[in-house]
């Protein structure tokens, strides 16, 4: 019998981290990319301001005549930091339209950004503390997730929110400029409150997740700040956070190049408000799309072959609602090439029944190639003129690979945030979030613009 | 390979319920077990009310410019219904003096009445809905503790937590009379945030898991009220909490006998303000001095015989602080030698330094005996006369087999309740309690007497 060797002192590593990295330490991509990670969150928070959870989240938390300390992005009504974490987290990925980590399934800014604008309202932090608390706490975020991915994601944790309260805890600490051992008990009590069950998908749960992830993490750097301890092992000890949420401790991915590598950076945002195992496909038929000219009318077939997973998880032929129509390979393609877009307006239930998208999209045909990638795809469509267009798609646009421009970035947010603020609002919004740490006022400005006017 | 049988409807049927079960439909003994969980737990939250662990959390929620919905027990201060229940759920658990179900380790009233008596104040409930509630939660967290226990607890998890939001969900969307259906979703939201890992036990984050358990079952019944939705197999579904939180599944243990057994009925309540490993010991010494009014000075050494675990849990031969005297079987013996009782006051850090204590602490003696069962002890004093005296202990005051008497429970109350609140509230609180369900004006009587004059 080998002794293993104990676990490092995680908790500890990245309170230090957290507490003391300097402001900006890092590249200019680093820095954009947490610039387009909150523009993407704010898009689509707001775009989502008026949606049934929301409007259910704010009712309820309305119960407890919560003071007016921050904005509740979308929406005429203000309410107390926590409360407004927990709403504004929740708008976020309402729409499944939010941000992902492809390397361990982390929708990242939910939780962290959710905490972060709020507490930074209250507590008149700059522009600069909001960016470096995002990236900072998603970097904490995505690290614990490492930490126990895949055997944790496995056994059924939806892992936005059970790794996510860590890094909502982090950026909270971070903006209320908590000391090593103060950040470290933030840690430790975000440790205890993991949020999240797979079982949830389908339901107003899900967006739940990351809004309650960002209220308990914001809530346990409060309670740090004032005195409240934790264990300073809450994460790797024996009875800690990794052993009890997981089978597996992938101990070396929690810290490895910690302050030099910056996993905000392999953030990616979704160009098409679905599923993402159908953007490659999607992708496909914009291409050919717009290389051809191709109008509707002109479709005779469509043929997928894709990778396995994507019938076992979007292969509902006749979806009837938006949320069915998220999770259909054949509603996405016929939305893309009747619209020549794939954003959330293209997944409202109205669309989804309509009989021209209804008609096209029962010409799509799927077939599962164990070939192809699960990043990847092959397109053909028959037209009535009798062409036949051949697209075949190694990464999709908005992976990794092929990340969103910035362009189209804006363009995304524009498309969820002016129906809710008007364009004006709406660019000015966009324009404060690109400027945050530029100026002084960024930050401010950015709140009295991002409501309805 | 042969298939296993699905999982009952363990979310639904504990919605159904905890949302039709008559009023008072149990025996008399489960309704005084209802009014004994609730004055026990009265007494813990009001006599920690000037902990440095509340005060941390008062200073904390203080951020959030709360409403003044709610009573803090023994505090001046007022909070909304969220807050009022995390801090006092954190105090009613600060001491570890409240109440222990012993067959799944869990501290039920924790969660249950600190999220039940919050919403009881706000919606204008009487007492004899709020003792139903607190039969009926104490139920289902017991029972969902029941699911998963061992597995669950031996993984790491502070079983109070993880299974107490349940239970305060359940409470709560009693009181807010929601519909199985509403219920249903209260208990999946609830699912979703199980708190808190043993890796905290010595700090502050161990008093956290019922108060943070209280506010989000809270939270999860009001969010269920307004039309928030989760998942129906919340509990029972493949990626659900039973499956994700415990590598073990008791289904049966979840629903069998609901209804008609109370899991409320085997609650117990601590007499002494310490380990319960300890407790046979120190009856054992006070059984003694009680029976030959013995001095500490007639003492010349103590000899215990004990089960294995007592000295692994609670060996510590020179505790130092209250904390540490409270997991040290010589210092709880020492003390009730001494001042005849092992009330929270014996455990305060000057009792534990305080010289007499010390000297006749370090002339008791303690050897395992595997024969003698974890509940049992067997204690002999030599007296300096040449008195030999011996007492077997079997059960211990406040086992389920020698509960506390209601005198007993009564005199704990006071001990705690009497510094804090003055001699007269504390009678009118303990009256009061006594009487929930009995009168109109018993709840909001209680509330009005359980701060300070």
């Amino acid at each position: 019998m080998h002794e293993e060797a104990p676990p490092p002192a995680v908790t500890r590593t990245l309170a230090q981290f957290v507490s003391g990295h300097p402001s900006q330490a890092w590249d200019a991509a680093c820095d954009l990319a947490g610039h387009r990670t909150i523009l993407n969150w704010l898009g689509c928070a707001i775009g989502a301001a008026e949606h049934p959870a929301v409007q259910a989240a704010v009712d309820a938390m309305a119960e407890f005549d919560p003071a007016p300390q921050a904005t509740l992005f979308g929406r005429a009504e203000r309410m107390d930091i926590g409360s407004a974490a927990l709403v504004n987290g929740i708008a976020s990925h309402v729409f499944d339209y939010d941000d992902t980590h492809p390397g361990n399934l982390v929708h990242p800014a939910g939780p962290v950004v959710a905490a972060a604008l709020a507490l930074a309202e209250r507590f008149d932090c700059t522009g600069r503390e909001v960016v470096d608390a995002v990236v900072l706490g998603v970097d904490v975020s995505c690290r614990i997730a490492n930490l126990v991915y895949p055997a944790h994601y496995d056994r059924g944790w939806h892992i936005t929110g059970s790794a996510g309260v860590l890094g909502a805890a982090a950026a909270s600490a971070r903006l209320l400029r908590l000391d090593a051992q103060r950040t470290a008990m933030a840690l430790g009590l975000a440790a205890s409150q993991p949020v999240g069950l797979r079982e949830q998908f389908g339901t107003m749960a899900k967006p739940f997740h990351p809004g309650a992830a960002a209220r308990a993490g914001l809530s346990a750097a409060l309670l740090a700040r004032h005195g409240f301890t934790a264990s300073e092992t809450a994460i790797e000890g024996r009875r800690g956070f990794a052993h009890v949420v997981s089978t597996q401790q992938n101990w070396a991915q929690a810290l490895a190049g910690l302050g030099e590598r910056f996993e905000i950076v392999s953030n990616t945002f979704k160009p098409y408000a679905c599923g993402l195992v159908i953007h490659p496909c999607i992708d496909g038929c914009l291409s050919l799309r717009l290389q051809h000219g191709l109008q509707p009318a002109d479709v005779a077939e469509v043929r997928l072959r894709v990778h396995p997973l994507v019938l076992e998880l979007t292969g509902k032929q006749e979806p009837r609602t938006g949320l069915e129509g998220k999770f259909s390979v054949f509603h996405g393609c016929a939305a893309v090439l009747v619209f020549g877009r794939a954003a959330e307006a293209e997944f409202h239930e109205a669309i989804v029944q309509r009989p021209d998208v209804v008609a096209l999209r029962r010409r799509i045909h799927a077939t599962v190639d164990p070939s192809i990638a699960h990043e990847a795809a092959h397109v053909e469509i028959d037209c009535h003129d009798g062409r036949r267009l051949v697209q075949q798609v190694e990464h999709a646009s908005g992976s990794l690979q092929r990340p969103m421009t910035d362009r189209a970035l804006d363009d995304k947010f524009d498309a969820l945030a002016v129906p809710v603020l008007g364009a004006a609002r709406a660019a000015a919004v966009r324009r404060h979030c690109r400027a945050l740490g530029a100026g002084d006022g960024e930050l401010k400005a950015l709140f009295v613009q991002a409501v309805p006017g």
